[in-house]
């Protein structure tokens, strides 16, 4: 099976055309604007020196941000080759181009922090993001290769990679083995298949093969932050099934260890990716893809372990199981939990990383804001406003770069299958059994559940498409989640999911959810603002007998929810007898990604019910 | 007005006097066996060397342990100077006194760990407990002067104090002017009025006049333990408004002050304590009567931020408001807030502290035990078991003290008025209008509402009735919550009080407990354990118009209620649709003193209601 890359897939408007544009619109310019403002580009001059201010000193991880933010813009520039904005971000590109070409050192090795303050030390502390920016340079370099067809950050990056296979697979001469924060090993075999060069696979295979399989990283266990499970080193990762540790750093992994099984075939690959999938997005995922319930650490817990006003639930982290669940989907994407999980994280858990405007950024996405007195000082919450940046802004680059990618999640084949896998106005260029075909999708989605899909090619195929896990029709010729149809040259479907308010339960060992509910309009989770609804939204009952109405709100483009609720009446005094009164209210909801956008705000997704 | 001490209380039967018999019988012994074993009571020779094992080096506040034992053992004296553990308590009591004797400075100072370990540095490290441990040490010397007449231990005491009178107010030499832990400044109250010396009365307004109002002691402010607000000096005491900070060093504080209100009627001590008592009482109190609930720093947050699982609710914080209520009692004792917290404290967050076989205790009371599965390493819990010591083991000796008081916070008087404050079968000796008087007490409360009073005595008088807070019956001429009776010789006065199940809410603002009810059976809290229920108890709701059953459990003493609930089905799944079926229940509910008896269980006392 195959995925389809984004650049097979053109939008057509909708909700995710609308996010793209505003992704390449205001995104792309803004966070470059903020990292340049914070000499993240700067940095890759290599000029500053003590005395300089501290504030621009280069830090371990700001190659990586910049470097996404450049696959970012190639992404771009490969979907709209001529749009206006090309030339600019071309050169911009090409200034950090010259920077490396101009700074890196003579072995071809390159990292803005040690080459500008600790030459010497480079390779020695498996802490601090060296590997991981060198992977995330890689990918940039590919991405820009494939937009542009221009080589010389590629031909960078294949030197480094080259020094990196050395020093850590020929030679093993650096003070650990594998990387402390993981994401090389993605770019690796990325860079293998964009080159054909197989040396870079074999070094993403040792990366993996030698995780928790070595002497020289158990000496970097020194905290809590650094102990074997935190980074996915406590056992071999064949031997690996509960998702550990750094959420985002995990899911990294995970994804490399999915890709590699498709290469590979490895059976225990397959197998350990198998369960690590199912033990994250069936045991430790919100319901709105977040991942990750402890903020010390950024790192899972354990099974069913999901507090809403403690969530860590990094936007990378939700952005990391995208690309896991994206690999899985490629391995094993006749069934449509792969698909599902993508489904959730692109309409709820990544996209309330970025504001409705563009320009500001959430790294921890709460399920819940409690109100300001119940959240005292010394303890630690998730921040409840989005900033445009921050210290460790890794977030805002992950979005600017995911975003463009979404086209790539929608559709797989097989020799004579087109998968539908997400919902989005779109047309795809296939290949069905080595003759070239199009699938036209028009939808409304999220907002209407109708689909229609138009065939055409001149070898008859088959259309599967995913039967989203919150639908509650009936769908005959389903299998995994799928339903097929055959289809010739200018077959058309037409499907409607009916998108409607539902209530949705947790798991009894949910403890957090447990005698609540949350509120979906398809696959879009939703939740109560204080704005909307008055303080205290711990206060209000949902009837879930009661009656739930949409409407569609034009301004920000979403569909808003009212249903009937109660409030009991409550004393003044700190404790008295329950009263009996309940005043009946109609409570708004709005979609949960376009929480914190109308100010401070209180904010629950898991609500009480009556 | 005034209240009558203990030992003018004979208890006759009854909850009370059952925790008395256990105090005496097991407790006691108990703590002297774990402090004995621990090394705490052979730390009075003084003679741990470096080389001996670390565990028995004294602790800062080891001397208080003891103390607070010594001080539970002369109050069990003096209620039965007769009985059979009399001369063997004297024993271990004159053991201690020979060795304090032995082992002070020529100056009469007396600290284990500083006369052990660093007989140079005394007074010099103000967050040491040095001052802490010498209050508590005045404390049981006046109970033991008082229980047998021996003063040798009363004299030790009396030149340590006049060391520290020396020292802290006369030259001023120490390094610091107040001490970190507030308790001395009892401790010196309650020693002038024993001894009739007034210049203990001016060091205690010495301490509490520099508080908050001197340079030294700011010098002791490095971290979150030690800032200002966390040892109440933030502000001179006059002027602090919020209970802040450490829990229990703040009522200790509290009760100091409001003793000295009640000794000078010192109007701005006194506009201080009420208000003290109303932001703790009305603002920062679990229902239970914990109070303190941030871990980090045993400490007081904001108003209405009451967490259940993560609660602190030290035993001895419950202890510590307990003292500033029954010194409010005396003072504004014609209003029965201050009674109406006591009663709270007493069945519930103290008699919680310690295990119904009288041997383990808590540090920290929560009002909720999460299922084990959603308390992950590395976040705070409180322990879920009682231990019979731990290293910081101040709890157990404060509740050992405690008990044999209980019966001086039942009754106050004025001039012709006997205030019947706390409900429990007992005769109370009283003046009324100079002349001898006895009233007579019957009743099973908690477990039934009926109280029958009689009074004997030449002149007429009042009684005047408490009506608990939480009793919603009508009684006539009720003014400020006490219902005034006139009475002669021979009176008798019957009044029922209408125990039963009943739900109480919480103010809107305490985030925790929206949509939420405790069960309260008369004064006392109830929980549900899921020994008794079932795991996941955050899955069940109670119907408020459901049937409340109660039965007598013989064995534990205690009334049990059954409720009607319901659990609603929930999937196998992590999500999914929320199920419209409900299983109708019975729960049981034991209480919440009680929990933590029969082994390792989820337990909540605010519940999901229907």
């Amino acid at each position: 099976m195959k995925n389809i890359t984004f650049d097979n897939v053109t939008l057509n408007g909708g909700f995710f055309a609308d996010l793209q544009r505003l992704g390449r619109e205001v995104t792309l310019g803004a966070v470059y604007d903020r990292f340049k403002e914070t000499g993240r580009f700067d940095a890759f001059t290599c000029s500053w020196r003590e005395g300089d201010p501290e504030n621009m000193k280069p830090h371990v991880f700001w190659d990586s941000d910049v470097a996404k933010w450049i696959e970012a813009a190639a992404y771009y520039i490969k979907l709209a080759p001529d749009a206006e904005d090309v030339p600019s971000l071309i050169e911009k590109i090409e200034e950090v181009i010259d920077n490396i070409e101009k700074n890196r050192m003579a072995d071809g090795y390159f990292n803005c922090y040690y080459i500008t303050c600790e030459p010497n030390a480079r390779f020695t502390e498996r802490g601090n993001h060296e590997l991981y920016c060198a992977g995330h340079l890689i990918e940039a370099a590919i991405a820009y290769s494939a937009a542009t067809g221009r080589d010389r950050f590629l031909n960078l990056m294949k030197d480094y990679a080259d020094l990196i296979d050395r020093i850590f697979r020929v030679e093993d001469s650096a003070k650990f083995t594998t990387p402390g924060h993981e994401e090389i090993e993605i770019a690796l075999i990325k860079l293998s298949r964009y080159t054909g060069e197989k040396k870079y696979f074999e070094l993403a295979e040792f990366f993996l093969d030698k995780r928790g399989a070595n002497e020289k990283d158990a000496e970097f266990c020194r905290d809590w932050w650094s102990k074997p499970a935190q980074l996915q080193n406590h056992l071999p990762v064949r031997e690996q099934r509960e998702a550990v540790g750094h959420a985002v750093r995990a899911c990294y992994l995970y994804t490399a260890m999915a890709e590699y099984a498709y290469e590979t075939g490895d059976p225990g690959m397959a197998e350990a990716v198998k369960a690590l999938f199912d033990n994250v997005t069936n045991k430790r995922m919100y319901v709105t893809g977040g991942i990750g319930s402890n903020s010390n650490g950024e790192a899972f817990t354990t099974d069913y372990d999901l507090p809403n006003a403690r969530a860590y639930t990094e936007t990378c982290a939700a952005i990391a199981l995208a690309f896991f669940a994206s690999a899985m989907q490629r391995s094993y994407g006749n069934d449509s939990a792969y698909a599902d999980v993508l489904e959730r994280i692109l309409f709820n858990g990544a996209r309330s990383g970025m504001s409705l405007d563009g320009e500001a950024f959430f790294y921890e996405n709460p399920l819940e804001i409690p109100p300001k007195w119940a959240k005292p000082e010394g303890s630690h919450f998730p921040k409840s406003q989005r900033s445009k940046v921050f210290g460790c802004s890794c977030c805002p680059p992950n979005v600017a770069r995911f975003i463009p990618q979404i086209g790539g999640y929608a559709y797989t084949t097989d020799q004579m299958t087109v998968y539908i896998n997400q919902f989005m106005s779109s047309t795809v260029h296939v290949r069905i059994l080595n003759s070239d075909a199009v699938v036209e999708q028009e939808t409304n989605y999220p907002w209407d559940g109708k689909v229609k899909l138009t065939y055409h090619g001149e070898r008859d195929a088959r259309l599967a498409v995913r039967i989203p896990s919150w639908c509650d029709k009936y769908f005959a010729g389903t299998v995994k989640g799928y339903a097929y149809f055959p289809v010739s040259d200018g077959s058309t479907i037409e499907i409607d999911f009916g998108v409607k308010p539902m209530l949705i339960g947790a798991n009894a060992k949910v403890n957090e959810d447990l005698c609540k509910a949350a509120l979906t309009f398809g696959p879009v989770v939703y939740c109560m603002e204080a704005v909307d609804n008055g303080e205290s939204l711990g206060g209000i009952r949902i009837d879930p007998k009661g009656k739930f109405e949409t409407a569609f709100d034009e301004e920000n483009g979403y569909v808003t929810v009212t249903a009937d609720g109660y409030r009991r009446k409550t004393s003044t005094a700190l404790y008295a007898p329950l009263s009996a009164e309940e005043e009946k209210i109609k409570v708004k909801f709005i979609p949960y990604y376009a929480f914190a956008n109308r100010g401070e705000s209180e904010m629950q997704v898991w609500m009480n019910i009556k």
